[in-house]
């Protein structure tokens, strides 16, 4: 769709890096300041709900969103992973894979709830010096599937 | 888990019913004063996360999260739907499957947002009824499951 910002398939560096592409989905370290190692897998193709797609589709996104959140769990160690698919303003399938930490910004709230808190500065640093080694490990944690 | 809200598995009345219960999985519809027809699907066991499961497992869940959805579709015929596993709370597995409206309290914004607006008294009551069809045609999509 043309005015849909996830067709247009264009990333600002400030935004993020394209992990991982494959025909279906392609994978996206999100450059989160709060919340670093945020990941998201898009659908390439503008289709609004899962239910849309077909069950091989479907089961195939799921993988890629599972092996993402494999890959967070191994890299960051997080105290949850938060997963989420709302599109209520970019109406175009995409999955937010989110590691949550006990002392980030939001937590216990949803990524998308009020501030509860500030992270420490050194704990923030920490973590996104971890993020660096995250595209690797999802780029074979993808690789590994059968 | 003794202090698990999702382990005790007791519901009070106020806060919905159950619609469906298999060894695995449960299926709730929420009593949201705000989101008529935002149901949970709860796995039965102590887990915190999808990639604690085998992929079996998983494959059985999501099957079950796609059906409501579905479901959700056909009778409601929302805007949008959103579908959320974060667990920062309960951290034991359970899926928000929730119908979105453009006049809804939080809408664009995820169900955890500030509320954005009041919905109609009765555009809401009108959604109240209709999500009375919602048990049988949740029920009816988990029947016709392969």
């Amino acid at each position: 769709m043309t005015n849909c910002v996830l067709c247009k398939d264009d990333l600002k560096p400030d935004e993020g890096q394209v992990i991982w592409r494959g025909d279906d989905c392609r994978v996206i370290l999100v450059n989160d300041q709060d919340l670093p190692g945020f990941c998201r897998v898009i659908w390439n193709r503008h289709v609004a709900e899962m239910t849309d797609l077909t069950q091989g589709e479907r089961d195939h996104m799921m993988t890629l969103v599972f092996a993402v959140e494999g890959a967070i769990r191994h890299v960051l160690n997080p105290d949850k992973v938060n997963v989420a698919a709302l599109g209520n303003m970019v109406p175009h399938i995409h999955w937010h894979v989110i590691p949550r930490f006990r002392d980030d910004a939001f937590f216990p709230g949803s990524p998308w709830s009020k501030r509860t808190q500030e992270t420490l500065a050194t704990t923030l640093e920490a973590r996104r010096q971890k993020v660096q080694e995250l595209p690797k490990a999802i780029k074979a944690a993808i690789a590994g599937l059968a």
